[in-house]
């Protein structure tokens, strides 16, 4: 079934300590859009620049994303400038210039506003709300958020959480958003507020679900997918949205909504991640085969689980 | 088989968040043999003084720990005191008396120089390797080490890298001994310098054993093992000898050594730390049944696996 993500399309100038590209193509919407691209039909909802041309729109065609929900404003596209250390898990942001970005207020196109499938990526609250509120007949809704809209926007956000399905956030931002420092306990906190899942990304340590009361017929037993130990992360930029895009494609591919597809989709957010820091930028998921994907699982499965070596 | 450790008796003044306790019974050696007891035969090599009752003893000898190769020394037992804040991954020492341990130099008994498993918990590495070199005929050799001997004797611990089969330390001290920030690649490192394994502890987030190559004849491929989550960590004190005791106590009770045992090894050094955190001081270790520690092992797949739902 359909998926449709609203978000940001960007560029960005990265320098990490394998290298530097400047102004390509990136954003929350871009990584995520590729990543759900090997699983299902995607669209995207984003607005761009002048600058933005047909060339980088094709990108994201090229991997069948519906692009038709973009919105071309007067101006610059959405720039992110950023420099990570050795530890790839913190960026140093150098220049944040919103441009069009600043008056976006997403509008779904009427066709596709009966979309099953909704991923909120991190924007304004209140935009995630607005959305949100168009679309009617969504059966699944992931969103993401970010430390400044915890800070900046509180009560907006916890109205947004209560639209939300599933958020997914990394472990300073479950904290913060709980005001507790043990995950645990915090991640039921948020689920107190709204989502009936809650995914917590650690970084290069996997990511955990967890689950709110009796919420898809399934228990609360949380499940942890890992993260491939990669020797060389050349570009951690957008590993976060690849995971949020391969664990909301995988949803959106299967038919029902139960225990076993959340743990399958874990694992697929894990993979797609650990593909998108292979290469700088978005590049490495614009052109992966699905027995690439499949052979990788395989190697998630190897790492975590008795029983099984191939 | 039989599973010889040679590590620390010591007296812990403990606070944390949940509470306090004054001059308990801890040290590596206690957490560690009371953890390896459910699995197999322990026998403990230490030091401790006038202080240090048969009323303290019994605590080993309860869980069936051969205390004679504990000598008795003139003077006061090891003594730590420290506090942890809500962050239960980092303890503030508040004083360190090495006391009887200052001039400890380790004697194996005659009768346990034939030991097959041994573990040399954190120690100066020259006693490690005095020994290791007293015992000719072990299977596997484990080891700890920390912080301290890796800035303070880092060419005498170079020596005693290779005389130990896995070593079982945490990322910190993984990417100090390397001198590398990236995991995967300081493992590596530190695999060159001699182990043939060694396990990663990640704290809440699990623990990753790495391999060198061909050793145990099983690939390269790491395995990676979750801790639970736990809304209330009492006490953090012990929870890495814990999981060392359940890791070298699972492989001691399994006749060989392959990579389904090594990974087993991981589940069950996971759940000895899980136990061991529930309460302050080792108490949780000295009262659990082999069926209270199956099903948490359960737990831990639960949480990790796929198609494996109970």
């Amino acid at each position: 079934m359909a998926l449709l993500v609203v978000g940001s399309l960007a560029f960005d100038s990265i320098k990490t300590p394998r290298g530097q590209v400047d102004r390509i193509l990136g954003g929350s919407a871009t990584y995520f859009s590729l990543a759900a691209s090997y699983f299902t039909e995607v669209r995207v909802v984003a607005v761009v620049g002048d600058d933005f041309t047909a060339e980088h729109e094709a990108v994201l065609k090229r991997r069948g994303v519906a692009t038709d929900g973009i919105e071309h404003a007067r101006g610059k596209t959405f720039f992110w400038s950023g420099e990570y250390g050795e530890n790839v898990n913190e960026a140093k942001t150098h220049a944040t210039e919103l441009n069009v970005f600043q008056d976006f207020h997403p509008q779904i196109p009427k066709k596709y506003l009966d979309t099953e499938f909704l991923f909120l990526a991190n924007i304004d609250p209140v935009l995630q709300a607005g959305v949100r509120r168009q679309m009617s007949h969504t059966r699944l809704v992931g969103g993401d958020t970010m430390n400044y809209w915890i800070k900046g926007k509180p009560h907006e956000l916890a109205e947004t959480l209560k639209l939300i399905d599933v958020l997914l956030i990394n472990d300073t931002e479950t904290k913060m958003l709980a005001g507790d420092s043990s995950l645990p306990r915090a991640a039921n906190k948020v689920l107190a507020h709204g989502p009936r899942g809650l995914v917590v990304k650690h970084g290069e340590y996997g990511a955990t679900i967890f689950f709110g009361e009796g919420t898809f017929g399934i228990g609360t037993h949380p499940f942890r997918a890992p993260a491939l130990p990669i020797e060389e992360v050349r570009d951690p930029t957008g590993a976060g949205d690849s995971f949020a895009g391969g664990f909301m494609g995988y949803i959106a591919s299967q038919g029902e909504l139960n225990r076993e597809v959340l743990k399958r989709a874990m694992f697929y957010g894990g993979v797609m991640g650990s593909f998108a820091v292979e290469c700088f930028g978005p590049e490495r998921l614009t052109n992966l085969t699905r027995d690439e994907i499949e052979a990788r699982f395989q190697i998630f499965r190897e790492l975590t689980h008795l029983d099984h070596d191939a």
